[in-house]
């Protein structure tokens, strides 16, 4: 079985020319980040001047990038590179809740957020989203699962706001969530994951104690590469060192990302920073790109109007061609990718997710267009 | 702060000719592993075609190389893909282990199998090495090491091997070692990061129930990866999967490595399984280098003959020097980098290790050259 392994030396990606999944879009290298890789590419390059600690090496410069310039960019004291966002939420939920607390989830939460809690051998309260098409959240939903959490006798120990969630790509009002909370004595951590290099996102602002991002979603990284923030008091516990094992933290087992992945977040950082800046105009194409589709038949989930290039369609019509046409469900799938796009999920026709993010609007007509001319095709 | 960005965009790696750190040699990519790394180097690139579940993505061939390649070159019944060694290890003591519980470890183990225990909450017990120059490990000191937890009334629910340790390159007889873990009920994981991707390792042939690799230490892969196999009994509660989220398996948050890292990992293997094939050639060479090193004073430590490419050297001549030289106890790493030479840790004299893993017989003699050199520089 190990004779014939040639083909694993040259695999090629099969790529359509425009992707619109939303866990790829914001995770697309910059030029600089794919030099990045191919020159810190050998395992433990980031090591060669290590002195012990993964984020305090200076050459390259690792400590300025995780002890500077995160902290400012997350509006955060403190922060570490992790292996992705769920990584930084397991070693939150792990450092600060006690095995059989209560952790309060949003109801668009992650699957990973569930995984992480369950992995901490902790119990989920949901705050509710409302009904659709808006499931939007509250602190009022956050109150009222605080105190059913409270009744069923739990410790919460921490609330997770997914902030936007992956699904309808909503923008939950942070800082009321994070007041309830905290009247609650209850730390509030961001997920962030769709938010942190996309969209300007400080911690300190929207009442966040505790922030996690993803390098390979949303901050032109390849992964896996996250990042971790806290303000002093909870990044106490969860970046404590080991008692034995001087420098090293234990929640991180010591370092975390020991290779080129650290690099190309900080080689894309500056157009991440730059592309922040421009966010507004992200949302106008996401906007406009939404009212395109909508005056095909297809609407619109979430929030209205939406903040946020991730956006969660239903598409009664594409569902209907789905029934006759010749490839059934994956129609959609097949027809796109004829048409150089991919990234909806294959089989999905009724419901579905994408994202505009950093597509030029040339490049969004052409998107457009497909789905016109799909529709247009079966009529 | 966030504005002037732009030297983190095109940073270069300041590297000797010749590294001899232990930590890199086995790490270094090959060219189709470079390859691979512009080829998949966005973020998800992985994710292109799944279906929910990294370890049986199809397109590129993740499932086959980790459901049938990866167990047939590790000897085990189920492998998955980690963020390295330390990460496995976690993962398996979280899975196996209750907090309170004791873990027998090596005192020869890595710093990151005592975080990983520590992260678990468990108590450690260490099965002693034999004094200098061995630092030898046996089945008796495991026996011991159980015993005196069980003097203590802890419940031993996992023993760990470093096989090599990765500071004298020992080699101890994991096959004893695993029966008499077996004796008392013990599971043994081996802790192979400097072994897999090296040289043949096969757990089932030395009887162990789990083991991690690395693939940034060993397997010429970009990090962070590794793996961690387990024979089926305890891949059962390891590999188990979440109560609520269908297909996800919760000691591994849902996926590991979502990106790059782990293409370069399979990029990689026909070569590793090919080095791996040739290491009696490695230790013949690691041999002769360290014959050459002790004719000019310097003394191995550890197992003799020497059965690894990692070594541990005290050069007592070396420290003499670092006491009169002009730049002191740096002397050594800046006369060797002047040489072209780097991996051994500035102000490092007296005792340091190193590895000749994957060098020509010309580059060591350039190695060897310049130790000469600096020693007969000084007299």
């Amino acid at each position: 079985m190990l004779a014939n392994l040639n083909k694993f030396c040259s695999l090629k990606r099969d790529i359509a020319q425009i992707n619109i999944d939303p866990l790829q879009r914001g995770g697309i290298l910059t030029p600089e980040a794919r030099a990045a890789l191919v020159e810190w590419g050998d395992g433990y390059s980031v090591c060669d001047f290590c002195a012990g600690m993964l984020d305090h090496i200076t050459n390259p410069p690792v400590e300025e990038f995780v002890h500077s310039i995160l902290p400012e960019f997350l509006g955060t004291d403190e922060v570490r590179i992790t292996h992705g966002a769920r990584e930084g939420k397991y070693a939150a939920m792990h450092a600060l809740c006690e095995k059989g607390d209560t952790v309060v989830v949003d109801g668009n939460a992650h699957y990973t957020t569930v995984l992480a809690a369950e992995r901490a051998g902790l119990k989920i309260e949901y705050a509710a989203a409302s009904k659709p098409p808006q499931y939007a959240l509250s602190a009022d939903a956050y109150q009222q699962a605080i105190e059913r959490a409270y009744e069923q006798k739990g410790n919460v120990s921490l609330a997770v706001l997914t902030y936007p969630d992956g699904n309808y790509g909503n923008l939950p009002p942070a800082r009321e969530i994070a007041e309830v909370c905290h009247d609650y004595s209850v730390p509030l951590l961001l997920n962030g994951a769709y938010a942190v290099g996309r969209m300007p996102v400080n911690a300190r602002e929207l009442g966040a104690d505790i922030i996690v991002g993803s390098g390979h979603k949303s901050m032109a990284a390849s992964g896996p590469v996250g990042v971790l923030g806290a303000s002093e008091e909870y990044a106490r516990p969860i970046f404590r060192l080991s008692a034995t094992k001087k420098n090293k933290e234990v929640e991180l087992l010591g370092c975390t990302v020991r290779g080129a992945p650290l690099l190309t977040l900080m080689a894309s950082f500056p157009a991440v920073v730059e592309r922040v800046a421009s966010w507004p105009e992200e949302v106008d194409r996401a906007r406009w790109f939404s009212g395109e589709m909508e005056k095909m038949g297809l609407l619109l989930q979430g929030d209205r109007p939406h903040n946020h290039d991730l956006m969660f369609f239903l598409a009664e019509n594409l569902y209907q061609i789905s029934q006759k046409a010749k490839k059934g469900r994956y129609f959609l799938y097949r027809d796109l990718k004829d048409r150089g796009i991919s990234g909806i999920k294959p089989g999905l026709t009724r419901q579905f997710k994408l994202s505009t993010f950093g597509l030029a609007r040339e490049e969004l007509e052409k998107v457009l267009s497909a789905f016109r001319e799909i529709i247009e095709s079966y009529q």
